[in-house]
């Protein structure tokens, strides 16, 4: 995350110790408290003079889990399923990797949720409503419909650049086969997102053959796009497209997209 | 598949014999041989006066398997898998499951495979070997940009509706958890992509800020989002989508999405 050659992983061990993970150049492993971390990323922050990503931002899933209105338990519950179903998958993961990842015994789990499914029902939920919330309150009402749906765009690319392995989890659960696949109305979200972006469409005066609602559609292929697009930042295999991926998705890349989207790839005067 | 109430699909059995369902309104299952279909799918064509869909088209891949360089044997394995995939997934997908699939042994699967992964990544192989060699054999090198990209984005949407189960058990697989996915050189094949597609781009006038590496890929982007929504044609729980999908991805569906990329959403007239 921090440079080209060191990759700073932080991984909660327990509540107040963190295991640190210094790959690359300096390649150590270490169990150190959350003080003298802070101190080290700070040091590490000033020597390669980069911007403090690593901390959580508001498009983080933990941060996310933190600000929801679970009870402590729950909380504690799916962050630990937030950590496996990233890790291993929807499918591969057992309620008791579950509970061993909050810390908790497996009855105690059973005492918060029912099952499995409703675990990570809940953690969609969660980042549903979340991003819903977010999405909305830092909404530009009075912006044009360019700088609406740059907001958007940028927003999704935020959540997704935060969380790729939880994003991969998430598209390839409800991408998977239909045994197993956990039932979850993501489909009523979607509506309203399908809604609300055809809302913003209909004040326009589209291009002859463009409704709103068909463009409303489109936006969001492009919105999943860019999702799916950030879980390569996970894939050390495309390493090599890393750079390009992250220059398309800074704030320029973004505002790139939605030009395009709106006026189209091709030079007005070459246009027929 | 054709019309609304009618719902026909056949399933292999064994190599001359197949399993009909009509369900809906007819709501009949029965174990036919051939020509009988046949003869019935005829009939029911002549009825609903409905083009024919049911039959394989040059998209679908247990044509793609028949028509590739595989041994007999292999073939029997590669479909069997394809079928097996496509229904449980990959990572639930047993050799042992396989091998029934395509009515064989365990050991004869071995003879012919070191492995599912490499099971899995012949398949990948031979659908994307045919889908390169058909979209090269049929593109119309001397249509316009327009015509051009409105192949490409046609010729994937009729390969996702065509095999909406494998399309979505790939993306799920790809975007699976590290562990457990199998290796795959596929970015070799979108690092293609990207160049030809880009290839198209650099003849044309361009709106300032665009490139076209960079407008390769929302193409590209946009190609994933007609496949991944092609997957939703199988979801039961959303079939109240099926008809907006279904004219989204009509001939003037596609020409539409074309035309908004590259001329864009909003009117000429409106545009700054």
């Amino acid at each position: 995350m921090v440079g080209r050659f060191v990759d700073v992983r932080l991984m909660r061990q327990t509540k107040h110790s963190f295991k640190l993970f210094l790959c690359g150049k300096i390649g150590t492993t270490k169990l150190l408290d959350f003080q003298f971390i802070e101190r080290l990323l700070k040091q590490l922050e000033r020597a390669l003079n980069k911007p403090r990503q690593i901390l959580m931002s508001k498009t983080e899933i933990p941060q996310m889990i933190a600000g929801s209105e679970f009870a402590d338990g729950a909380k504690k519950i799916l962050a630990g399923a937030a950590e496996m179903f990233a890790l291993k998958g929807y499918a591969a993961t057992s309620v008791r990797q579950i509970a061993e990842a909050a810390e908790m015994s497996v009855p105690m789990v059973y005492y918060y949720f029912p099952g499995k499914e409703d675990v990570f029902k809940a953690l969609m939920e969660v980042v549903m409503n979340h991003v819903e919330t977010e999405l909305v309150r830092t909404f530009p009402q009075d912006g044009t419909l360019r700088d609406q749906l740059v907001h958007v765009l940028d927003f999704h690319v935020r959540l997704g650049m935060e969380n790729p392995k939880m994003v991969a989890m998430m598209m390839s659960t409800m991408l998977g086969p239909q045994e197993g696949r956990p039932e979850f109305p993501m489909h009523e979200q979607y509506e309203d997102h399908i809604q609300g972006i055809a809302h913003l469409f209909e004040r326009q005066k589209l291009r002859p053959g463009m409704k709103p609602r068909f463009l409303a559609t489109q936006f969001l292929g492009l919105k999943n796009h860019v999702m799916i697009s950030c879980t390569a930042l996970e894939d050390s295999r495309i390493a090599h497209y890393h750079d390009e991926i992250r220059e398309n998705f800074s704030p320029e890349g973004i505002a790139l997209m939605v030009d395009q989207f709106l006026f189209g790839a091709l030079d007005p005067e070459g246009q027929r």
